[in-house]
């Protein structure tokens, strides 16, 4: 990822000077739609917040709106933390290629990112139910009518964080190598290995008596 | 990621208390070839620090002994923090599959990710080629052959950073559901939905004049 130039951005303007995409600046895009897709295409983000020492730690997430969830057990560290409205990044990456150029120097990664900046704010007990209907429909659209949804005690025991959308910079890479002009003429092998996040045929648990329900018989063919 | 429990740990004890893994601790592993062997798999990390705003930013990183590094370009906001010793936390993580519970509450992810803390240090110039011979060749073994080196111009423009792996932590879910036993007479489909990063075929650049070199041919059938 050295290639990096300031150049114009989008039509979209950054909603904040620390959301501004700093690095290689041509790649930064602040509409919704873009950021949402990005989002949509992933079931994992990276949290980090200081606490006090800086953590950055893993954790499933989905949208509903203009809104991105996580959760956990009310005991977990992460959720006191950020349920109590300490400021947070959360970025979302997606990896689609190596950028293979004729130089050392230009090497570079094809990728889509969303970086959000904010704060979590808990999701009020009634609201619960509905926002985790959702992560169910993210995991496998469909899901959220066939599992078992959430007791009372399950609900009480998780605690629910969204951060807004409205605080984010996507950034995105989907092109080929850019070598200096000096380097075109060398004899190395240029281009992109491409990399795609591959869904394999569903594993039944053990003793499972029943075929794959019509709602995950797409799940191989289907994008995310 | 709600089947939280806390059980024994693997045979090699955390190296400190915050790298201990709390959330699902019999899901933590601390010894190094774990830890390599997730590191190895990943050509991403998430890099978490405060500066002063909490910001978490995707880079390449690479492993070399026990040491990850990342780089990037002298004025990069990134490289001029980390580079004066500030905490940090490195996340590696890969997502291997969604765990389908037969109730909403027990559903699940299968992943790998190593978490490590503290601080990076700036390798010095005279190390620096080496240490980026080892980001090419962790690319694809053999490019650090045929790529051209950095010249003077290019090492002195890259600031390169190492952070020690001796504080990390490993944690593994590589299982199917866990229901409750009340459960399991449920007909709900539960089962896993594997994910892996594929390779596709490589994209020459535009006007590639010959074959895709022997140390790429593997590409598609080689595992990172």
């Amino acid at each position: 990822m050295q290639d990096d130039t300031t150049a114009p951005q989008g039509d979209t303007p950054p909603p904040s000077e620390r959301a501004r995409v700093r690095r290689a600046g041509e790649r930064g895009h602040y509409d919704a739609a873009t950021i949402h897709a990005i989002v949509d295409d992933a079931w994992l983000c990276h949290v980090a917040f200081a606490c006090p020492d800086v953590l950055c730690l893993p954790t499933v997430c989905w949208r509903v709106n203009d809104t991105l969830y996580i959760h956990g057990s009310n005991g977990s560290r992460m959720m006191k933390h950020l349920g109590s409205g300490a400021p947070t990044c959360v970025t979302i990456t997606h990896l689609d290629g190596l950028v293979m150029a004729r130089s050392a120097f230009s090497h570079s990664m094809n990728y889509r990112s969303v970086v959000i900046h904010g704060a979590f704010e808990v999701v009020p007990e009634a609201d619960k139910p509905a926002v985790l209907h959702g992560l169910m429909a993210h995991i496998a659209p469909g899901r959220e009518h066939d599992a078992r949804a959430p007791d009372q005690n399950e609900l009480k025991a998780t605690t629910v964080l969204g951060i807004s959308l409205k605080e984010a910079a996507a950034k995105i890479r989907n092109w080929g190598p850019k070598d200096n002009d000096a380097d075109m003429g060398l004899p190395v092998w240029a281009g992109v290995l491409p990399l795609v996040q591959q869904r394999l045929p569903p594993q039944p648990d053990v003793g499972m008596g029943f075929p794959l329900p019509d709602y995950l018989s797409g799940w191989m063919s289907s994008t995310p």
